[in-house]
């Protein structure tokens, strides 16, 4: 497979590093479809369990290019900009239905699509140099792109998230870590051996496990109580039966930590 | 028309000041049926963009008037109950069915159905002196009050949100703004002219592509991830074939700042 | 009735003390049954209106013992499995649905199904000494147990809740109460104080009120606004003709401090 992106596989962690630096890895047609098929790909691939999602250079992801994108669409009919939109969302649902963990680390600027692909993404870290701005008014657009009136407000809460799809300004790195948009902010220099040390621990935890924590925590957004507690009731009977958790108690008892394999 | 409170338009931004300094602005039966009215109404008004409400005097809103409500409900059967409890629902939701951003620029006491006016608005923006109480408990009255059991929640999370409305206790602006219950704390000197100047901004803005916002932020509460992004996709969709979008791109493409025109 | 805590009803309000120190009060088989079976009949006893929740000695709770129950259910064949983790959901089941606040006061390590036993409460108070880790995954498990996937998420936002479940680490209280898991963290001697102090108010407030605020808390997650301000209007029509707000209004007038009576 050749993509306009760098993809690496090591120890079961992907490294997706978005690499048009001379434009703040905008993102292409080409890149949207690669990255929604790679995302889906990714479900059956049994060599990859956690996928590190970067950029190249300064920025992690300016958005949509305004040349190659936007200027190109605005040359195209109703069915094209539908099916322009459409792919885009497609990103965001693969990367959710993804049961594998997605670490964004965001190097520096993360605007418009850049931002809701950082959304989509489970953690979140940032380096200190890290700027986020969802910046669709701007550009005079609807922040309701990809999901984000539908994710923002589920991470940030109603107000903050009101706030930023309808400004569009930019927020630091500290502000994103007290609104709960990033859950870390480190030294710049830190931010790709924090997220791989995260991805390394993950990649080696039990995987099953964590694959349904994802798709519950997806899922459990629209059911009510009761039948969220069915759910997990039923999750957890399987997981307790799982090796890996046999594998615990073993280690647990010879006074060893642990090694899981996900099943 | 005729209001309980002063009523302003001004460059597309209309400002509603409740106007009984003399007790904090207590809300009376008539001053909810014309907040009701006027949230309505400015739907299908034009030269109307962004709300800014605000409070005369030392207070925002102190809530129904002790005398002017309590007491004379306390006199009324159980229909004229309901009535007046409906017709307070109504007021936030018209609020939120207001496809126009409205800021609530807290300059004093925000307190009861106050709290909940404050709450239905898309943006707080709070004085330094500005605290708010959800003191429904205090008056022997549930918390769950003009739909604040569904919205507080969503903007605080759970935890905050059930001790706001168990103890109906008083928090000041700084600890509001940490909850994310409040966008920005100001000096109280600068209170309007910051809420004038978000207005404005937005005024200035793609409004139809706010009004998307606004109205996806709400309906996306209750769909799931794959109903949204294609909600989604056709929303942006639209908006990428809308003038706005494409006054973007032709200052863009000459250096220059957009001039949006909402459509 | 005997119980494997300690039980103790005073002025209202019920203490439970998990009372295993030896083992930071790890639960057992039959102190789940017993939780879920208490906070059933709690619904019915007028002669309690508040819960607290606590441990004795170092740690609140370190979730299920690792040898009476993991080991012993290692032994057991499937429906024995899903028998045990339909009764955990219900413990949580139960406690939401008591209409009654439950105070969990944190008094050290809060792990496991003990973090989401403090999760499935009302309120958390936590001593400086609370740690809180959801360590299911540590222990090859999905962080889908009891409920927690459908309310950490709804407690902290999706970025937060996502990493605790998945990397099951512990934070501090202080961490807890930035993202607004815990409602206050105090000195540890305070802790126990200021539980009751705050069982105290809720327990003298208007306890039916307090009850409605608690269902309509939990069932407007799943409505959409329109019918979670028609069940607000009749809620709050009813307490507006009940006991308690006439209270408030003659104590008002009187100049006095309303005594309720949850009527």
């Amino acid at each position: 497979m050749s993509y306009d992106f760098l993809y690496e596989v090591q120890d079961s962690v992907a490294t997706i590093t978005l690499n048009r630096p001379e434009v703040m890895n905008a993102l292409t047609f080409e890149v949207y479809a690669q990255l929604r098929d790679l995302f889906a790909d990714l479900r059956r691939n049994d060599g990859v369990q956690v996928v590190i999602l970067t950029g190249a250079g300064e920025g992690f992801c300016s958005g949509g290019d305004v040349h190659k994108i936007i200027g190109e669409l605005l040359q195209r009919d109703m069915k094209a900009h539908l099916d322009f939109t459409r792919m885009t969302g497609e990103v965001v649902h693969n990367m959710r239905m993804l049961e594998k963990p997605i670490i964004a680390a965001l190097n520096g600027m993360t605007a418009g699509a850049g931002a809701v692909l950082a959304l989509a993404s489970d953690l979140r870290l940032a380096s200190e140099r890290a700027r986020i701005a969802f910046l669709f008014s701007k550009v005079g657009l609807t922040g309701a792109d990809m999901g984000a009136a539908y994710l923002l407000p589920r991470v940030v809460g109603m107000g903050r998230a009101s706030e930023l799809l309808y400004f569009g300004d930019t927020i630091d790195a500290a502000t994103a870590e007290r609104y709960g948009l990033v859950n870390r902010v480190v030294p710049h220099t830190e931010l790709l051996s924090t997220a791989r040390e995260w991805a390394s621990r993950l990649a080696q935890g039990p995987t099953f496990a964590l694959a349904m924590t994802k798709r519950l925590l997806n899922q459990e957004q629209h059911m009510d109580l009761t039948s969220a507690l069915e759910v997990e009731a039923q999750a957890q009977a399987l997981l307790l039966m799982g090796e890996d958790h046999r594998r615990f108690y073993e280690a647990f008892k010879a006074k060893e930590s642990p090694r899981f394999n996900g099943r």
